[in-house]
């Protein structure tokens, strides 16, 4: 990152960041003011669509014609954000994985606590699979409580005696909603995104008086044996930065495949920040290149 | 790895253990004789030389003519191991880099205690760099000792004022030795090679009454800041696996750009179990995009 675009991300940064003594109703209007500030590509076409009774976003790019899905969960604290507004995001991913995109549309909290995004993620998943998609065809992606999500998910999947996708990634993921990691303290100077005292209202809202150490609340606790290979990508500015690491530990304990990619000096799911920060680019190239790896192994497999 | 695969890996790490109840000599005769039996690639070409007084081996693949330069470290708790035992695995390195490589013959303990492979590791280093070699065309790699050592030695030339090489690559590293990981506890039964009891007489044997937990002893205790792109490459089978993650948790910490790679169910450095192990091509493999590419960038950064 050259100072210029330090100096720009700052500015960013700041305009966009939420106050942590504003309720849920103006974060949700901030944060959809914000991604409704960065357009679709021009050769990306939105469908609105639903899996399972979930109402999902069907994002392609135009000239991707493969039976390979992305099923890609948006970040937002479970309290925030919308299918839609994760599209740009969600149609860099599936362009570089050379697959379409069904964004999902869970319910959150506080209307909806835990377990509904759960349960919506797992019915758009099975849906998927009754259409007649091969779990080997499918990949699961989503940043920061989507990253976290789709852990849960696989997790979840396991537990019902589901097939499992080929592999997933997650960026930034919200992976410890008891914000037991140093990082929450040790790195609170250099995100300007999240902290401690944003985040704690909405654990609540979503917890709801269910213990936020379970696993399918928060994978870094959850046995992760079986799942498919993980990419788990942060930035080094990240108050969440342990909750990365953490989930890496908690796979590999569990004999798990797992990369995490650690990017230095970028802030929480800094992969929004393109085409201005490079290290944004390069790091959905890598991940576009795990998931494409995986996608075609599974072929390979299954014929 | 299939069923086979298992099988024969098994068989082969159960007759190339080293008992934790053998001396210093003994655990040299077997593990020079193992290293023995494993034949260089018939492309690849040894020398015997020296860098900065330091004894080096020379390993060159035909086809490569590069300017690009591997100094290599080779594992054996600081203890045990030579230059030239590690040529096979080093070979595989500097092909899939595009490189040469210099695998460096540091004096070991307890003859020559801590900091004796220290201070070999950085008149190597700094004897390539009077040569003309630009620190931009080197990438230090290791295995086991000799990643802890890559990475003790980034932080050695950083803290003596030294430019410091595109990228490091530690495979399995031995970084905390005073086996405080976890996984020192929790792995045990699944890693035939190490083990606390067969660590803590080696650790002895270096430290020498220095405190173990000296950054350029034990890595993840020290600064990393500064410090250029890292790929840790661990298994899950490892009582090592605490010292990657904490290794990488460190590097991020400290603003660097880190990728921790975990295969699942393989052993302590196994790459070397290559042809039998298709883990072991596929992370070379990766080692080598991620070293090339870091190589090619200083190329076009330095014109």
């Amino acid at each position: 990152m050259t100072a210029e675009q330090r100096r720009q991300l700052d500015a960013i940064l700041r305009q966009s960041a939420i106050p942590s003594d504003s309720d849920v109703a103006e974060q949700r209007r901030l944060l959809h003011a914000l991604a409704s500030a960065q357009p679709l590509a021009s050769d990306v076409v939105v469908t609105t669509t639903e899996l399972g009774g979930v109402p999902t976003v069907e994002i392609t790019v135009e000239g991707i014609a493969s039976r390979h899905v992305v099923l890609y969960f948006h970040g937002g604290v479970y309290v925030l954000g919308d299918a839609f507004s994760a599209a740009g995001l969600a149609s860099e991913v599936g362009r570089r994985a050379g697959a379409k995109v069904f964004s999902v549309d869970y319910r959150l909290a506080p209307e909806h606590p835990f377990p509904a995004a759960v349960d919506d993620a797992l019915s758009a998943y099975e849906a998927l699979l009754r259409r007649g998609t091969a779990p080997s065809d499918v990949v699961f992606a989503g940043e920061s409580a989507g990253g976290g999500l789709s852990v849960a998910t696989l997790v979840n999947a396991r537990d019902q005696g589901l097939p499992l996708p080929a592999a997933a990634y997650a960026m930034s993921p919200y992976a410890d909603l008891t914000l037991a990691g140093a990082t929450i303290e040790t790195k609170r100077e250099v995100d300007a995104t999240l902290s401690r005292e944003l985040l704690q209202p909405r654990v609540t809202d979503y917890t709801a008086g269910e213990d936020p150490a379970l696993g399918l609340i928060s994978p870094v606790f959850a046995v992760l044996s079986g799942l498919p290979p993980l990419l788990i990508q942060v930035g080094s500015h990240e108050v969440l930065l342990d909750d990365a690491v953490r989930l890496a530990r908690q796979a590999a304990t569990a004999d798990v495949d797992v990369t995490l990619d650690i990017t230095a000096g970028v802030p929480h799911v800094f992969q929004t920040f393109r085409p201005l920060l490079d290290e944004a680019d390069t790091a959905l190239n890598r991940a576009g290149q795990f998931l494409s790896a995986h996608l075609t192994d599974a072929d390979l497999l299954t014929g």
